[in-house]
Formats: C-alpha cells, sequence, structure tokens
C-alpha cells in the first residue's frame, strides 16, 4: 500500500475535492490520502508542474501523484501515469505537468492509462470531470496495489512526452541567468531555476553583494546589488536578499515583505533573472 | 468502521475545524476522516445542500457525513441524523440542509439526537459550537460504531424533515426549464438542476445550437444559442457551450473563461434557466 | 503512536505543506497526521498562539502539534518542544507561539531541538523551511515513538519560555476589563480573553444588558449596551450580542452579520474592552 497524494486546480470550495477522495477511500479504504494542493489557478499546468517538483521528493518512493490541471479535459490529449527515475508515479494528463519532473528526477517509463478498464465504473456520461473518474480512479487503484503500472496501458515512446519550454539556467562570463519559476506565495519570494553550485560558480561567499537584474517581455523590472545570506534573518526587516531557496535553488525576497508584490515581478519564463559577481561597486556590507 | 466527512461554513483559518477532527479522533483514533468542504459561505443552507448531493454517491454506503452551516444555532431547531436511501448518514441541524439529498437519494429514516446521551462530554456551558460539541461527536461515534443509528434518538416523521423551496425541472413544449442550482465555483460554470435525460427529451443531439435563457426576479441576464457538447474542448477557447456536468445535470460555461463572471450570474430558485430546441434560426455549426 | 497535528503561515496554494505531510509520512507510514490551520497571517505569531489553545485541549493527552509562524527563521531563537501540563506536546520556534497555551494549559517542560540529531538527513543546506527539515520531521519522530521526549534535546529553564505581552483580564468595580485576543474569522465575531466565570462576578444574569465598551490606541470604537445570551439566536437578525464562546470565554457579536467588520475592529493586546453592570439606563428587554 503506498500514499496517494492529490492536486489540482478544483479549489476547496466546492464537493470536487472530496468526490476525488471518496472515489479512492472506495477503491481501499486502507488507503492513505493526501492533498498536495488545489488551490493551482485555473488551467496553469506551469504552476502544477511546479509544486510537483516541491513536493515529490519528500515523498517515499512508489508514492503516487494525481495532478489534474485539465484545461484540455474532453480533447484527445492523452491521459498518462509516469513512473520518475526517483521511483515515484504521477497520474496527469499529458500536458506539460511533468515538464519540472522530467528535468529534475527524469522519467523512467510512461504509460497511457487504458480508460477501458481504468475508468469508475459508471460514468461513462462524464466527459468533464476525468480527475474523479480516471485519475483518482487509477492512482488509487495504482497506489493500493489492485493494478500494477505494466496494468495502467500501453508504454508511450519519450515523444509523447509533453512538456512546455523552458529556459536551462547557465553561466556567461560574470554572469548566471535563470528564470524566475514561481513564488512563495504566501511570503512574495522569487524562486529561480539556478541552483546553488551554479550560482556558486561566480565565486560569491555568503555575505557578499550580488547584482540582481530581473526583466521580462517589455524590459528591465528591477536590477541592483543585494546580498547573498543564509537567511531571512541575515538582513535587516524589510530589507532585500539572496538566499538559497528550500528546493537548493537561488531566491530573492524581502523579509518581512512582498518583492513580488515591491516590484510587481511575475512568474514563467518570461521572467529572466540574472546574477552579477564580482561588483565593482559592491556596497560597504 | 466507516469514513466520517465533514462539511461547514468554518473556513479554514481557525481552530475549529481542528476541534472537530480532534473530537471524533479521540472517539476513535482508527476512524478514517476526511474534509468535505469548510468553505460553505457563512449561513448559506442552500449551498451545503448542493455540495453534499454532489459528493455523497462517490463514498461507499454507510459512510457518515457532518454538515455544520447552522445560523439558528442554540434556536428549537433540532439536531438530527439521516439515513438516506442509498444508505449513507447525514449529521445535521434540521434546516433545510437535506434538501437536495432528500430529492435525490430519499430518506429511509430521520432521527432527532438526543442530546442528553449524545453531546460532548463537558460541553453543556457551551451553546455557540455544536458542529464540534454534538455533530462531529454523534457523526464519529456512530462511524466508529459507538453507536447504531437507533441510538441516536427517537425517529422523527416525514413531517419533520425541514427541505428549502425548490423548482423541479420540467419539459414545456419545445423547452425544458430549471434553476441554476450553484456553480462550478473555480470556472464559473452554471450548474443546473435539469438532467441529461430530461433535456434530451426536446430531441437535440451533440454539436446542434440550443437557445439558452436566463433570467432573475427582475429581468432577462442572457438569451442565446449556444452548441451543445461533449466537454469544452469541443469549441474554441472563449466560446460558451451547453454539456453535462459531473452530476449528470445540464450546465452552462465558457471555455476557459467564467460565465458567471460574464453575464453576473448568481446561483438558487431565483434564477431561472430554460433551453429550447428546435431553434428556426440556429448558427451554422 | 499519537496523532500530529500541523499549524503554520504557509498556506494551502503551494507544496510547502504536502512536504511537510511527506517528511513526517516517511518518518511512519502509519502517522495520523491533520491540519490545524495553515492560514495563519504571515509571521503573525500572536494569532498562532490564540490558534493552538483553541485546539489542544480536544485532541488526546500525548498529542504532538507542530506550529511554524517562524519569522526569525535562520536567526538564533530557539527550536523547541514544550509539553504542557494537559500532555501535549508543542514543536516549534520559541517565539511567543506558546504564550496562550502557557496561560491556559502551564508549560511543564521544555525542550531544545537537538538539531544535530533531530534534522531530516540531507537538508543541510536549507535554512528557509525548518518547517519541513526539523520541526515536522522531529513532531513525527515523537508522535511515532522513535524519540522520547527526553531524546528531545536538553531541558530548558523556565526563563527561556519567550512569551509575548498579554494583559490579564480583571474586575474593576462595575466592570470587568479584558483585551480581544482573536476573531472568530468567518462570522466576525470577536473573542475577548475574558473567562465567563469572571464576567458572572458581576452579577448579570442571561437575557440582561451589558454596556460594552472597545477602545483602541487611537481612542473609543464602541460604547452600547447589548443583551448578554445563551446564543445566536436568542437575538434578532442584525442584532449585537454579548455570549459565551465554545473555549468559555466572552465574546461579542452581530446575529448573521459581522461585528468586526460593522465596527472596523481588530485583535491583540492594545484591542481592550470591558463590560459594565448593572446599567442605570439598561434598555428594556
Amino acid at each position: 500500500m503506498k500514499p496517494l497524494i492529490l492536486q489540482s486546480d478544483f479549489g476547496y470550495s466546492d464537493g470536487a475535492v472530496s468526490a476525488m477522495h471518496g472515489v479512492a477511500y472506495t477503491v481501499n479504504p486502507e488507503l492513505s490520502i493526501h492533498n498536495l494542493t488545489h488551490n493551482i489557478p485555473p488551467y496553469d499546468v506551469w504552476e502544477g508542474s511546479c509544486r510537483l517538483v516541491q513536493t515529490v521528493g519528500y515523498w517515499p518512493k512508489g508514492s503516487v501523484f494525481v495532478s489534474v490541471v485539465d484545461p484540455g479535459v474532453g480533447s484527445d490529449r492523452l491521459s498518462v501515469v509516469a513512473k520518475t527515475k526517483s521511483g515515484h508515479y504521477i497520474v496527469t494528463p499529458d500536458n506539460g505537468t511533468l515538464t519540472h519532473v522530467a528535468v529534475e528526477y527524469g522519467i523512467e517509463e510512461l504509460r497511457e492509462i487504458d480508460e477501458t478498464i481504468n475508468r469508475l465504473p459508471g460514468s461513462a456520461h462524464s466527459h468533464t470531470f476525468h480527475g474523479r473518474d480516471i485519475y483518482s480512479y487509477t492512482g488509487a487503484r495504482l497506489a493500493a496495489g489492485v493494478i500494477t503500472f505494466e496494468e495502467v496501458g500501453p508504454v508511450l515512446g519519450e515523444e509523447y512526452l509533453v512538456t512546455l519550454p523552458i529556459m536551462e539556467p547557465r553561466v556567461e562570463g560574470d554572469q548566471v541567468c535563470g528564470t524566475i519559476d514561481t513564488h512563495d506565495v504566501r511570503y512574495g519570494s522569487l524562486w529561480t531555476n539556478i541552483p546553488r553550485e551554479l550560482f556558486l560558480e561566480l565565486g560569491m561567499e555568503l555575505g557578499q553583494y550580488v547584482r540582481v537584474h530581473i526583466e521580462n517581455d517589455r524590459g528591465d523590472v528591477f536590477s541592483a546589488p543585494l546580498k547573498y545570506v543564509r537567511s531571512f534573518a541575515d538582513v535587516s526587516v524589510g530589507e532585500a536578499l539572496i538566499y538559497t531557496n528550500s528546493l537548493d535553488n537561488i531566491a530573492v525576497a524581502i523579509n518581512r515583505g512582498s518583492f513580488a508584490r515591491a516590484y510587481s515581478v511575475g512568474q514563467g519564463t518570461h521572467w529572466k533573472v540574472s546574477f552579477r559577481y564580482p561588483l565593482a561597486d559592491a556596497p560597504h556590507a
């Protein structure tokens, strides 16, 4: 018996999430059912992809994730189960939700859900709630050991894996460049896709100033030297900082403020960020 | 041991829901405790009734639901447990929360909670949180088999069942008429109380246009032909559609938009909707 | 095996809460993991303290609470586990979160978490998510019996317990004075820190009028006689009332309205409230 972890853009205000739980519970009352989040903004596949990669590694090998952000429900997009190289399973429409997990963990095998057998009995007339009728049902059966991964359906070649475009982080001279993947919503912190180790190739150390530059399609949004520190408490209240986030990537924030709101910063691949070091004009720490 | 599923208008921002979970856990640590939603708008018994009917059927027979939307807490409204004809139990103030479940599943038997025995010990001075002191406690004891349904308290005649007024959907000539029961909140879709089978009595088929007319107490709100399709992906992005929702009722939406927001449509029995078919002036598909 | 109950200011919109659940699940898949709330306003230690005291007593002795409202993450604030005199455990940064629990239940013993042993393996480079790496991990191990309370780390003297300033409620002549600790958010009710028994020392009875006076740093906010009743249903819709809340303290509300919004009332020690009885000018009931 493996845990089942559910994610969606259904919100917490109606009965949709509970219907998914009920379907899973009915498959096997002993299942351990958890919510990742159901507050993914409607149709935001990118955000769903980011939240998965933030979480998957903290659950044991064999855990089954169900992610339903499904703007194409009822179209010919495929329903799949991916097995990651880390040994986790993800049940999802094949629409880009696997983008970040594929980069971070790698996909070992992708299978198409055979809906002729892996579909809640009696749900044939429902074409708008595959989260309940197919994904939760299949995820629960996989987690409970009712079906094996092989019994999900036929293997798909890797060319079937739909991914969203991303920009690989890279070092260019005295700069490291990347994008702002997502925010730590509650605190307005910017989470870049730049790993700590790549960032450190520039040679900076804790306590030193690094120039942060943020731009989007329409131009520059922010450019200033900020201190690279271990944690929020290393700067004053209201001061901006560069730090390593809980995914071991570089992040930018304001201590007890919101960097995202202060500078109206969004997220996604068109939000580019770079860090430059050393600085000729570094402030005196 | 049966699952216990909790619903309320308490929200997720304070300790009320956790106090209910704690009371249930204390009754029996093996209980499987789930949330339906706690985001029912404050005092909105109608919405609580709609969310129950959306969910109940996806949980196994014998499951115990607790629903606490209780504007009359401390009044002489009764506390009851209903057993539905589908074999589910619902613990609730008798204030209309059972309206839709009574129509959809039927009530097999209604019992008044005998608060002299079915009340959290030591809670006699608390008159404003029956959700914790009576409903969660009684629901947990019923789900855990500490008490039988008969031990809840005395049977009530069906005249004691409080229901809110509803309008039965019906066919009138070339129209089928009903009301907008609720919304699929996150997507702004309108969920009518018109079953698919009644709708289809007009003779339309998938892909055909049907005239949708929406009005409230103050007049007409929307009137236009929309295509009846299987799912969102069958129309363009931004296009409105008629489809069968996940409860097998007819719904109206905008693909990746919000119909409710676009036309300021609310919910409840004063929001009337009709579908007319065939159309003399149907657009060419 | 004891239940593990998690609270934080992380919100429900990203993967943080699920990462905490995953860490706890990995410690022991049999653990019963629950959420208190994760909607504590960011950095609001006072609110975290209030929500704990609202909930702790409804969970059995030995239950382990984890509360992570941690504006000082990465500073020299201590990480502790408190054992209350009621036999509950609370895992938290030592920053004032224990204020109300210390008053209401008393702290039997406080221990500092020895992070050299009680830290998620492999998390040494993460300095901003102790909720996952230290608190959830340690709470889960304590709840699962992997470590004893003694194995958390060394005992701290009571002088190490950080508490926020509070004002003890007291009777002064014909008045009882206190503060507005928090709100019943969904209904806009004001929850004072005045116990029912202290309030009743003035001699009022149910159904009688009592003068309510509310002020903050900037002056008077509200002053009028309100009826002291058992519950909301004892006054008209839209009428204000004084009642005993679910913690056996005195509260002020508007039946089916929001007192907090009607008079822009906040919460905390600078929001002072007094009740005066008897009144020369009491309205006729």
